[in-house]
């Protein structure tokens, strides 16, 4: 790989980053953000930057992070850098691809413009994509890269739990629970959900033998929680011998981790893809691997 | 003017955007925005647009309404229209047009195209340009106009304030400080400011006959309020009638008002370019004067 790279992290991801940095032997640093007090961001990077930088953040708080993830793109552009990536294990606006109602913002495509824009290369992880099947449609840089989280996952749930039973919440998950499944034979099943709301979900559950079983819920992302809460309630009934839940993106807006253990769930585990305290699996390794499909070969 | 034009507004702006509407004899309507509870937001405009349409909105709070303005922007380029200007009475990210140390990102130029990406015309008012002298060299749009809010300012004060004495904070605000004194004839006097850091200022008072006079403190922007409250303090010492302040951008961030009261502050007064209990100054009449130079004149 070529050694005039610089990887450059957010304070928030400080961890993350020299997860990669370390995992992909390339240089790191973290990057400096000052908050003036009228809420506009100053961002300091080192003053002098190789010809590739690559750019490390999660994009939960979207808006904020946007603007100062341009700002630091444009400023590293600035700055002398000529290939820009940008590494974002959860990626915003992904879900908004299609006006529902008249006058809808149809607003994937034009934060995908925004960042194509400031940016070469793009590699995610898990992006919740519905109509649009590629993520370069999404975001049109190339390479666009869309990891599977399913790996780690699989290896974790080896490691940490007894014969796991994988549970995927609605039908949308099935062939990503299948792919977890897969990779030890770990039984799983999906349940069909309809969305009631940005907060209300009810969801049936397929009636197949959870009774002492250890159940692993798991998902790409928990938002609310709500489909998590009600799933693990419905689970509960059958007596299983434990209920877990593994996500690749933890928001875990407000109460839901709270939630989730008030209603039996024993453990709550996540990818690092956002800094969370329920961070289990690291994506260090799994991003490093798709680095160098990244970068310019020729210079 | 053209009417088919249509005005659309922010909701936490629509008292400003039907003002200015009125103002201009123009019609419009307040768009919707949906914030999911993962921090994105949804716009919906009307379902069908004229070709020309003015956005509405000022940017204090300025990474979360940025990101709602570029996506309300190119949500209005989807649904048809072909000239779309902004009006802003408060442009953020203005004061950063430069780099103190080596790697600081000069944000201004970063947002200004950002905005010049999306818009065709832009109109604000008393925009805080340092070393960057023409509006249109920050937003590279087409008219870029910056309105100065001196004359509302002068007209208020005549009719609230006997012998209004002014007092402008600082050297950089000597030449917008005689603008509005000049209208009437009102005295002024200019403090000389040093700033220390975000939130500490050191002023100098010109010691020029203050006793028993209305005093009113004049700038642009109130953002922590330091700079009045020091000299609101210098001239308290001077035992002055009243001290007022009126200001064309009310940010008073944190306490930054009860703070100006507790040091005597009587009054409290600011242009309606941000939305505050301070608002006394409408600024509809200016900005509709300056809506025809904004729009193209041919279609």
């Amino acid at each position: 790989m070529n050694q005039d790279t610089l990887i450059i992290g957010f304070p928030e991801y400080a961890d993350q980053t020299e997860g990669l940095a370390r995992a992909a032997d390339l240089p790191f640093t973290i990057l400096d953000i000052h908050h003036f007090p009228d809420g506009e961001s100053k961002i300091t990077l080192p003053g002098l930057l190789p010809k590739q930088v690559i750019l490390v953040r999660s994009l939960d708080h979207p808006n904020d992070r946007l603007v100062e993830l341009i700002l630091a793109a444009a400023g590293a552009r600035q700055l002398g850098a000529e290939h820009i990536s940008l590494v974002a294990p959860y990626l915003c606006y992904m879900r908004q691809d299609k006006a529902f109602h008249a006058g809808e913002v149809v607003s994937q495509p034009v934060i995908g413009s925004c960042l194509a824009s400031h940016f070469d290369a793009l590699l995610t992880v898990d992006a919740h994509l519905h109509r649009v099947h590629s993520l370069s449609d999404a975001v049109p840089v190339s390479p666009a890269i869309n990891l599977t989280a399913t790996d780690p996952m699989a290896h974790f749930l080896q490691d940490r739990v007894d014969a796991p039973y994988l549970i995927g919440p609605d039908g949308e998950s099935e062939q990503w629970v299948a792919a977890i499944a897969s990779h030890y034979g770990f039984d799983y099943a999906v349940a069909e959900k309809e969305r009631l709301g940005d907060r209300q979900v009810k969801i049936r559950m397929p009636d197949c033998g959870y009774e002492n079983r250890n159940l692993v819920l798991v998902d790409d992302v928990a938002s609310t929680g709500r489909t998590l809460l009600e799933a693990a309630r419905l689970l509960q009934a059958h007596r299983p011998a434990s209920i877990s839940v593994l996500v690749t993106h933890a928001l875990f807006i407000g109460d839901a981790q709270e939630r989730l253990t008030r209603a039996g769930v024993h453990n709550i585990w996540s990818c690092d893809a956002i800094p969370h305290s329920s961070n289990a699996v690291p994506l260090a390794g799994l991003l490093a691997g798709a680095l160098p499909a990244l970068l310019t070969r020729n210079n």
